[in-house]
């Protein structure tokens, strides 16, 4: 194309990588971005650098946080006889918009996939069983999502937790098979706190 | 919410800020870059003020650049009688992609829009006259979109146009290369009609 500015395909560029994003809204989203004030352009970029390098896992709960521990494990209120098992961070923060439960949380950060060489070593735990050692901990909700994968990891968890004599708990059905855990609304959600049943 | 993360929330809120980027989006996007390299996002902030910093108008046909004058007007090959007058930097890319148009372009940079302020002086049409006052000037293809906002700026510089002896034109309208003319929209098809071709 004669009509080429290098700095504008690189912009471009970088926006299709996102995910969901392709070509004609990389560009619009690009476009935008030249539209804006300079300072604009600088605060996205600032942002961007300095989530990535400030967010780490928390080294209890391996959520993200940009602390040295994140809100939820250094919060003394909460509940520590509790821990909901989730997938993804994502799923805490969902967790946490229902404003209905007040336990701690362990991310796994994936799901048992073969196919994909995600096995138990894979996943975050090996440092939630560290945690169940610890005997404040009375239940663990497994919350993984209702897919192949997550109803695996959930199972195998649950067969090391149960001989720790912890109680081993799944949320209820309400969420809908096969859907995922991040776009469930906060109504199912509290629902299938309240609805959990022992493995 | 007890679980806030700064640094996530204030990347979280940048992306919300694009335009078509809803809450739920913009979140998906944000936790995308943190299950990236960091180098990723160092490359992608890079991009963002490289291009709002290097990028500007090109002083001839208000297009963007980041060279002294685009590719178009410093590219001695096109044809310098012919001005295409667009709304938008964006068309030019449009034409650009099309491979036959040769001439030169006029970004306008809107179109009349009297309930937001805009008027003649906001849009680079005296930029536009001091061009068509060269007398290698000898056409000008008025393409602004078919609304009433283009419709009036292409009529406004067609009457100041004119009298400089410039032949002016305005893009055939009717119904798209590979359209269903059951689902033509009346006025596509009435422009169609009207502007009918013999055979």
């Amino acid at each position: 194309m004669a009509y080429n500015i290098t700095s504008l395909s690189e912009l471009i560029k970088q926006f299709e990588k996102l995910p969901g994003i392709g070509k004609k809204t990389a560009q619009r989203l690009a476009f935008h971005i030249l539209a804006q004030p300079p300072q604009n352009a600088q605060q996205f970029a600032k942002a961007l650098v300095e989530a990535r390098e400030k967010i780490h896992f928390c080294p209890c709960c391996q959520s993200l946080t940009d602390d040295a521990l994140c809100s939820v494990c250094s919060d003394e209120a909460r509940d520590n006889s509790t821990i909901c098992v989730v997938e993804d961070p994502k799923d805490v923060l969902a967790f946490e918009k229902t404003r209905e439960y007040k336990g701690l949380y362990h991310v796994l950060h994936g799901a048992f996939s073969p196919l994909d060489g995600i096995g138990p070593e894979q996943l975050k735990i090996k440092e939630l069983m560290k945690r169940l050692s610890d005997t404040t901990v009375k239940e663990v909700i497994m919350a993984t999502n209702l897919t192949v994968e997550g109803e695996a990891t959930a199972s195998y968890i649950s067969r090391l937790a149960k001989p720790l004599g912890v109680k081993v708990t799944r949320l209820a059905y309400g969420i809908p098979v096969g859907g995922d855990l991040e776009y469930a609304d906060e109504k199912t959600l509290t629902r299938a706190l309240e609805g959990r049943n022992e493995i």
